[in-house]
């Protein structure tokens, strides 16, 4: 069992901003958001939320594992895919609300829908009246019916 | 005035995850989560937050403009500092509930702290007992001293 020293109180800026400690700040959900991206290419493959518990538990097992807002519980990714996240380095910002982790995906995708990366659409054709979404990736890597078969969509309206 | 059409209404998966349509999510708070990286090293360089008005904003000016949660007010990034940030891509990922901005920065800096990127700290020598952040930066770009005199540090414990 990790111990919970892993993560220092938050004592002053200094320490938060300028030291060696680890004090990550959780929201009033007790959630931090967390980019993720491809270690090799730089691209960022998705944006997620973790809890203490998560945060802990990606630190100790070597992959990604997220909070599920919409299913309130721990998300260890591809764990039902099989698109596995390997944690190549974990980063923190300068007030500590924010992690950045960089992974090698297994199987070669990170989002639901069947891209390699969750921002597939890029905007376009910018005027007054308006903006169009443009695809950056022109094949899904996977089909979610078949990979996902009869599990909720983890989009909300 | 940019048209407030250019947000869509969410009207299905469908249209969220795989139309042409751009209708973000805002979330309680209205706020979206906004992740920016150097548009030519793929570095991540913060993660901040848009309202709509900012998310306007910046798409009809073409420079980074957050909403500010501690100082609860738009943030057009740079004014003070000079360190703008000039848009050169805006992506959204499948659910539509996050943005990714592609920025050349004016000046070379996105941290308060001084540093390039918010992100110049990894996690290193982990064990059962702890973790170590280890400084990926050496040298800070500015003093902040300088660039932000008797400004309130926006870090909070």
């Amino acid at each position: 069992m990790m111990s919970s020293r892993i993560f220092k109180k938050r004592k002053s800026i200094k320490q938060v901003e300028e030291s060696n400690e680890l004090a990550p700040k959780f929201d009033k959900n007790g959630l931090i958001p967390v980019v993720t991206t491809d270690f090799k290419t730089s691209e960022i493959l998705m944006q997620g939320y973790m809890n203490e518990e998560a945060l802990k538990k990606t630190i100790k097992i070597g992959e990604a594992v997220y909070y599920s807002r919409s299913r309130k519980s721990l998300w260890h990714k591809g764990k039902i895919s099989g698109f596995v996240q390997k944690i190549k380095e974990i980063l923190i910002d300068d007030d500590q609300d924010c992690v950045w982790l960089k992974v090698k995906v297994l199987g070669g995708a990170s989002c639901h829908v069947g891209y390699k990366s969750c921002f597939y659409r890029s905007l376009q054709n910018i005027t007054e009246d308006g903006v169009e979404l443009k695809f950056t990736e022109n094949e899904k890597v996977f089909d979610p019916e078949v990979v996902y078969p009869g599990i909720e969509n983890p989009t909300k309206l």
